[in-house]
């Protein structure tokens, strides 16, 4: 019992604790990602130790653990398939790169996020941006959860493959979304137009508030249009993780 | 300290524990729906009483309670808002009511589930399943879960508008569906075709399988065609609840 636990400490450089399969194996895939140390049980050993020697890690990052110690170190009841990562976050982009990389593509969209603070939310969220090409997701810096386990979890792995802007101000960025030529299409269950008959193609900006409160006004107030999903109106409105796989789905139809 | 708890027991008739303002609302307003008890804090009572009034229960099922006693009653973190309702379960619908009354309109769909068991995934499918103008769910019986109190609130209170059937087989089902004029589409990750390429309009029945496992050989066979959502190649899957959205969404666009 007096056994040293492999458990490191949880410094800023070892802060993030990816658990699961997928976004542990995302994670060894992406070069981007630092990480640490992974602690597994034996059946996922030699896999991820592959997965490290194609990704010239090494490894020997790679240490086998009984499931118990994994499930000491994670909250009751999380579904780690027993594999952990401790990790970096991964870095931010700023809106100036992605302005950049959008100058230099005639059709793509963005999703910016007002007030959505739930972190499986923004993760399924994530998945979503990746199945329908989202070129980038911009969320407010001070209202936004920063990476956590369970956002990469419900995100299946894909926050690996997504470029995330903090910022300071959603209304000064979506001004200078404005100068480099996209559209911004607010989603208001209130707006008169559905999406579906949205005109296609451009560079558009899809802002989506939170479930129930919707977008700030001086937010609703920069968008060039707001358009709603087609909804039955027995239904209010839908999750809003729900709302932005619906609407990316559409959107991503150019 | 031994003051008589106000929990009921869990016999037959009391089986079902509705909770969250939304269900326990949206079952008070449902005539099909039995409640023998609601258990709130004194800051719902009286809308709830208002509310029971108003489709002629009686507001003496009310009776407020501290919220450390509705928290003793449900599992640890459930998020309950104050209030919960003793309940039975609706009654599911079988395939031939369904078939009738889609004898008598031209347009319409139904969603099929084979082999989704999360009662939270369902609970979600069943509100985008009333958002987009579903039919009626089916599902089989041997494999589906029953109502739960998770799913009524992952519903947010829809599962009072959408008729559910549940069927012993469900190659069966579809055969009875194709004789009242159902097209059947399977959704299949490696189908050739994307659903926003479908022929739209008409009776259309949607299958979905599990995450991951998909649907059963069987099952597959009885499609008339099978199709999948235009995903980025890097996302293999979405989850099934997100899928059903966008696909129920699509199929709605008659």
């Amino acid at each position: 019992m007096s056994k040293k636990l492999p458990i490191l400490p949880r410094t800023n450089k070892n802060r993030l604790i990816l658990y699961g399969k997928h976004p542990v194996f995302a994670a060894i895939a992406n070069p981007k990602r630092q990480i640490n140390k992974i602690l597994t049980i034996a059946d996922n050993a030699d896999e991820l130790k592959k997965a490290c020697s194609k990704t010239k890690r090494s490894p020997s990052i790679v240490t086998i653990v009984d499931r118990k110690e994994i499930d000491k170190i994670l909250p009751l009841d999380t579904v780690h398939q027993g594999v952990i990562a401790y990790s970096q976050e991964l870095e931010c982009y700023n809106i100036d790169e992605i302005c950049q990389i959008a100058d230099n593509i005639d059709n793509c969209h963005i999703l910016i996020l007002d007030q959505v603070t739930d972190p499986q939310n923004i993760g399924a969220i994530i998945r979503s941006c990746v199945a329908f090409n989202t070129l980038a997701l911009v969320v407010q810096d001070k209202n936004s959860p920063t990476e956590t386990g369970a956002m990469a979890k419900t995100s299946a792995g894909m926050i690996e493959h997504l470029p995330i802007v903090r910022v300071t101000n959603i209304v000064q960025a979506i001004k200078q979304l404005k100068k480099h030529g996209f559209w911004v299409i607010g989603m208001d269950g209130y707006a008169k137009n559905t999406i579906d008959n949205l005109k296609k193609g451009g560079k558009n900006a899809i802002i989506m508030g939170s479930e129930g409160k919707g977008m700030r006004r001086l937010v609703e107030e920069s968008c060039d249009i707001t358009v709603k999903l087609p909804l039955n109106t027995k239904v209010e409105s839908l999750n809003v993780a729900t709302a932005a796989a619906i609407t990316l789905y559409e959107i991503n139809k150019q």
